[in-house]
């Protein structure tokens, strides 16, 4: 493949992480009123910025720990903590993000859990719990077996990447939903594509490249930790 | 990872596609009022048919075509034209389906192009005929020297898996936004999950479901083609 050193490729990643962040929260401040956490609209506002800080940027942060070329020599153990706690941050915002939008829906007397996005957002949430809890139980506490830690290994690197891009679907369907229900008055509906309209997709085009771009850097040999099967990694 | 043979897989989600197409058809002549090709929502009902069908179900047949054993050994030329033509009916659908969704909205007077779900699914189709052409002057055109496909087919790969995930995030949107279109009146409102929310969204998750099950394959060492860099592999 064509060369392409790790650490500039990360500080691109990193900028467009924070322009997501920095749309979002934009889009929800200047476009949709602001944020509270009194079960109006602005509390449903935290929904978005939370699960894009957390379930897209935070969880693509955690997922590179181990393409950081000081993570390939040394203890282990400082680096999987760094791993799983970015990644425990990442879905504790997620959590926030779920309460935000059923305190606005209970508050609204509008129903729970009933479009595609929501079942989809969920069913990934429910995913990378049981994804943290695994990975924890098995890598972190000191007597997992090696066979466990060997065996359930990839099966955790797959669900990474997978996790992350259940999340950006979830993102997109999200965003594609939110718009139909904000923009269907006069000259500012959602087929007369007003700037909201473009501000917002082009955003769900941005998370889109984000969750790729994460998942080729995670995918790429040449970037892999090369001792993955040294006694060190059971540390 | 867990033993698991190739074919009683490939059955299993033979019969997941062929449930999803199934699906998708009965969504659309139940509920949705069936087909036709005079501009009407029915001529819109093929576009998520010929969608499912050619770039969910179709693509993941193609990209598995080099996962069946008997591909492993014996001249490749004739597993490359089926792998080819499988994607090039893929592709023919998916246009097929683009023309539908067209068609429907300049009948209607309804402007296209506006949703991030438009956004998204056109991207990924323009995607795939890249992916589709380059495969094509890559790999089967017997001139194209063999540096050049050494470097472009981990790309292919990667790409491979990627365009039929954002095939599969593109129906979840899509399912979405039809479902808010056409559940909007008294009981039968989309947030009161009647029957047709609940059918419309196992269908989405099932979509998933496939494109993970795909993807997991095509990641899964033990299934793939062991001598891929033999001379033979440019032929």
């Amino acid at each position: 493949m064509l060369e392409l050193p790790f650490l500039p490729f990360c500080l691109l990643l990193g900028g467009l992480g924070f322009v997501c962040v920095a749309l979002v929260s934009a889009w929800c401040q200047y476009w949709r009123g602001g944020f509270a956490l009194d079960g109006s609209t602005q509390t449903f506002n935290w929904h978005p910025v939370l699960m894009v800080t957390g379930m897209v940027v935070l969880y693509g942060a955690a997922a590179l720990v181990y393409r950081l070329p000081p993570t390939w020599s040394g203890p282990k153990l400082p680096w999987k903590l760094l791993h799983g706690a970015l990644a425990l941050a990442a879905f504790i915002l997620a959590v926030l993000g779920l309460a935000a939008v059923f305190c606005f829906h209970n508050h609204q007397g509008t129903p729970n859990m009933y479009s595609l996005h929501s079942w989809l957002g969920l069913a990934t949430v429910l995913l990378f719990s049981c994804q943290w809890l695994a990975g924890f139980s098995t890598f972190l506490l000191p007597w997992a077996p090696a066979w466990l830690r060997g065996l359930y290994k990839p099966i955790h690197v797959f669900f990474g990447s997978i996790i992350l891009l259940l999340s950006v679907a979830s993102c997109v369907s999200g965003i594609n939903e939110k718009l139909f229900f904000s923009l269907k008055n006069g000259t500012m509906q959602y087929k007369n594509l007003p700037p909201e309209a473009i501000f917002a997709n082009t955003l769900g085009l941005l998370l889109l490249l984000f969750g790729v771009l994460v998942v080729a850097a995670l995918a790429r040999p040449g970037w892999k930790r090369p001792d993955t099967d040294s006694p060190d990694s059971y540390q």
